[in-house]
């Protein structure tokens, strides 16, 4: 697609919004009708990603307060675009100078300038990470669709630097205890004293987090192009500081063998499984009814409190010293941020899955007919 | 996108075809007009993909002649769909009935069945390796229109199991020499011998490709949804065994810390340069002129010569051996595959790319006025 | 879309091919799984739109065998592209000197020079009514669809120049009666002499043809931008030669007022119905469960075999005379592709359609389990 | 397209809104950076559709005051997403009941109900003719991509009921000084008299919409599928109330001969141009650089002030008359909706059309390297 702040194919999202313009927001087109819907379902996941929440995340006292302005009617979407918005409180006058002349390493400042001849410096206009305030919103929009089908997806920090999660430690009930959202408690404290570190030397860390989704059943993606774990690699390579993608056992896949890599089938209850899941709930680009398990990794925040060297916009050499606080990590607060863009991957190609075979499309025709849904009017 | 086998938004591509039909092909629609392009340049790329080339490659005697049926006149693009098919010529009679009615793991035989109801068992039918000639022969098309403007796309073996290049020992020239398509003849030795292990255990391996597309102008690439490293990231998880996806330091970014892994911005010859590469030519999803460099990772081929535990079409466990002889690892044939989807990833966003500012698109209608472009019948 | 040669949401067909070329042909992508399709099934179609069926219609004596490459596996479509090919006959060679040297009115021949910088102009390249037959074959895939769900697409020519069929002859039936495919066998009669009189003259006639799509439910089409008769619009005015659409009254409409051309909804049998169909089918964009009524204006075949001033590719003024059989009405032939493009914009948007309420798609679902679509494997 | 909301390929707008929500709003993708554009330029062109603007129009007070949130700097796009929004002032509560209940003839009441299940009954909700202003906005935001290029549109009143502009008489400058906007002040007056009769008898007319536009090059639109009339065609029946749309001379081509509708080329000033122009600039579904010419049919307004017989949501018969005043014709204020949609078609076409010859894309990229819009920095 051209353009580039559009995605999906029957469920489209829409991002719109500089960091420190009037508003930020998104609108989702093709979210089916009925679902009952509210500003706070979506405050509730925007909440997750916003900064103030602990010292490794900016202090900016944004609210951050979703509007929904039309596609809810009574509670319930009516099956047109759900569009919402979040108006910039913190616009707070400050000195763009610096960064309005000079390209911050890491940054795209560079590029947009290349692209576009000029930019909305501001905060960094619209590649700031706040940008993915309207993925979230619309991702809330999409977990909405998937709990309607008993579908869950779930991310977490897998790790910081080099401090990961320990398997045998692992507890999903501890990620929203503690500040870096770390299944794992021990490592949560040792990756605190690891960014400690990294701040007192004015640097920053990344990070890996971790995706699953559950209750996905067999048969989503297509073939070729528009397999599952392709049109995730898309979604979240579209997130800002992301440089990797993997899914199943990713790169280590790469350095196994076929005996050991391939997950065997078997018969549990009457039903088909995989004894193993290694493939990370996708054979040939299809879901294959396991829990769909990716990862994506952050390179470190760029905005540090070093002198570093770079050019200005009119190409003269210089030193830059990027002031004000930063986080020194994106995991935590980008943790809703790859959940939300799973979701949206998954309700859309859920929905484009019905189309796929004429008996169960053939159901559907007929099953509204006999079973009134086509003659709700009929006395 | 539904469907799935189409990719692109201005040069779009759909593959079609089944292993062990009549034939496979891709349609590339909008590709600009006045390219010079034969079968022999196409035939040229189909040929680094061709099995038979080596010990480790399929003998199956194919030729893949590829025919061009339209869009191409008097040796030129005339703008419209070039459609390139290749006839299967080697669909000698087999016993299918074992793949017909049995989950090979780690194939896409269980989800075929899932999303579609049944499958073209044969030879694996869509999810066979064999589609993605189609993807190579539009690659070729996409290279062809990226020389002219003197882009080139260059993939290689980076690693096989756990053989990698070494980074003193890189020769690029030395690729072409060795049957894995390793730029380091040591490192292709003994990946070699690695090779010889895991055949003698029946077994498999995997491994990892690398791409550098140079030459590419800064700006490539939409901010937000289709940033240049998102769209490459589905393009490359959409070949059948790829787990993984990074540029520039990818996962080993996650690892870093900022002041290390910024690139710091230098004036060389009048020009922004970046002094090192660790973003792998993206910032912000947008080209920074530098080499675009990324990473997939392949999996073990999964039809390995061992007894397997599956279940069969019918719900019931059984215990398979695959016969006949298969790739020991998939990535030495998957290079040129890589290549044609980096190409068709760069083509696609170079032509988007030229609507991005009002000076160049004035300046591109009004040149079309003054020098006689747009009056080329004025006498 | 860009490059033009794709159509369809969901249901995805991309045609390709020029007149004198090697071939023409059209992948459909996006056709579910399980539907009984043949080769005979497409070639009825095909065999509609043939030329030299009468003295009406050109001497060429294709045969239009169409072949089918893929997506169908054992006689039913499997999901993945059904691609289709028709071999260029009769393409003995030529003299196009005079085609490739200037302009003929009322032809693409200057637009397609001044868009590509050349052309492939032998008998018109791509810009031939032979690319239609792709749409046909396509069209013949689609209808498939349909008649699996009960919904039919009937086409036939409303009137030649001033003749039109008079609705109270109106007898389906007759249109296969006769040359023209008009519904009315007296009007037939009558604009074969209209004909006879516009050949004597070395001129040419242009007509409507008139299309109704039955059985299709209430629901189909999106609210704003992709209503069912915007789609329907613009499938039609993608057919050369086409300068109209009316949908309903139309054209009429703008005449009348609003008491008469409301339609009043009433009950019938336990079923909201309407009592007129002045809008023919749509309200707001929807199938409102009426037949769906639309005509195209087909402009006079261009081609005459009268002297006509036009301009050379190389600027100079020039006199142009057509040799060589034409169609003196392109009418006849053209109502099948109208047919096919009506059913391929109604398959598309059913297949859409099914996502639009989550009552009905947690019915999908829940069904899949309930009744063992889901649990097929089960023992 | 599916959802519905999106149109276009580079130049991509989504509108969002209900008639009574809390605002309406359009998002426009793709624009080039470096346009000027201010909220008075695209509240100019809103002006122009505002309700209460004579006794033909409705009395609704709305001020219909634009505010543009995102991808404007310093005054300047930025190539990111313009979103713009209107806040719905005149939301007075009303009584709903009897719109809620049962289905007004000629509305999109019973199809929205089949399709999505329930609607947002409130003044039409989505299917309202409020959510024009929407396109009105993105079409103002077109119009300055187009006049940066130096093309036009320009729509007016062609016909009102039996009353057609006169071509004698015809005078655009007289459009916008009379209420009707029709460039014929003898025919805009023997239009309002018409109206006045339609009014005391409770009734509504149709009519229809003329739209040139001017300065178009040669060489946009797509071969196939995307034809600049198919384009356009499209976009207009999206218009809510259109039935009909045809382009040059249309239904009158089909009763017309080769002979006569053929337009001659000839060479004037050194250039190839059309002596007529009976295609109305489209030959082969490529703009050939007349001026492009079309028509919209719509139908009379259905909410009359007359009892009709109609059917409740429960499917009970029912009487319903329709309170409130309603415009007696939509037309007056459609102009500009028609204007809107076809700045959006020929900006997107425009840019899309950038990308169709290898020479110009290296002469684009080439010069930006001569003329140092490359190396920008280069001291």
């Amino acid at each position: 697609m051209a353009a580039g702040s559009t995605i999906g194919t029957i469920l489209k999202v829409t991002t719109w919004g500089e960091s420190h313009g009037k508003a930020i927001g998104a609108v989702v087109d093709g979210c089916p009708a009925g679902i009952a819907l509210s500003e706070d379902d979506i405050q509730a996941m925007l909440d997750r990603r916003r900064p103030g929440q602990s010292r490794y995340t900016t202090q900016r006292s944004e609210e951050d307060r979703v509007g929904i302005l039309s596609g809810v009617f009574e509670g319930k979407t009516t099956g047109t675009p759900v569009s919402m918005i979040i108006f910039n409180k913190d616009q707070r006058s400050k000195d763009y100078s610096q960064i309005a002349s000079c390209y911050r390493p890491g940054h795209a400042d560079y590029t947009f300038d290349r692209k576009f001849g000029f930019r909305d410096y501001r905060g960094g206009g619209r590649a700031s990470a706040r940008e993915t305030a309207g993925r979230v919103a619309a991702g809330a929009v999409a977990e909405k669709i998937l709990s309607e089908l008993g579908i869950t997806v779930t991310a977490y920090t897998r790790s910081i630097g080099p401090v990961s999660v320990d398997a045998d430690r692992f507890d999903l009930s501890e990620a929203a205890n503690n500040r870096l959202w770390m299944p794992d408690p021990v490592a949560a404290k040792e990756a605190e004293r690891f960014l400690e570190e990294k701040m007192a030397a004015c640097d920053s860390a990344g990070g890996v987090v971790e995706c699953v989704i559950s209750g996905l059943p067999a048969g989503l993606g297509e073939p070729v192009f528009d397999k599952l774990d392709a049109e995730l690699a898309k979604a979240i390579l579209s997130i800002g500081a992301v440089k990797g993608f993997e899914i199943g056992d990713g790169f280590a896949a790469a350095r196994s063998c076929g005996s050991a890599n391939n997950d065997a089938f078997a018969v549990r209850d009457g039903r088909t499984v995989k004894t193993t899941n290694h493939s990370g709930g996708v054979l040939g680009g299809i879901s294959d009814g396991s829990d769909v398990v990716f990862r994506a990794a952050f390179k470190p925040t760029p905005s540090i409190a070093q002198a570093q060297r770079t050019v200005t916009r009119d190409g003269e050499e210089t030193e830059l010293v990027i002031h004000g606080r930063h986080d020194p990590v994106v995991v935590p607060r980008a943790v809703v941020v790859v959940e939300a863009m799973a979701a949206l991957v998954a309700a859309d190609l859920l929905l484009v899955s019905m189309t796929s075979r004429i008996d169960r499309i053939r159901g559907f025709f007929g099953r509204q007919k006999e079973n009134g849904c086509e003659d709700r009017d009929r006395k």
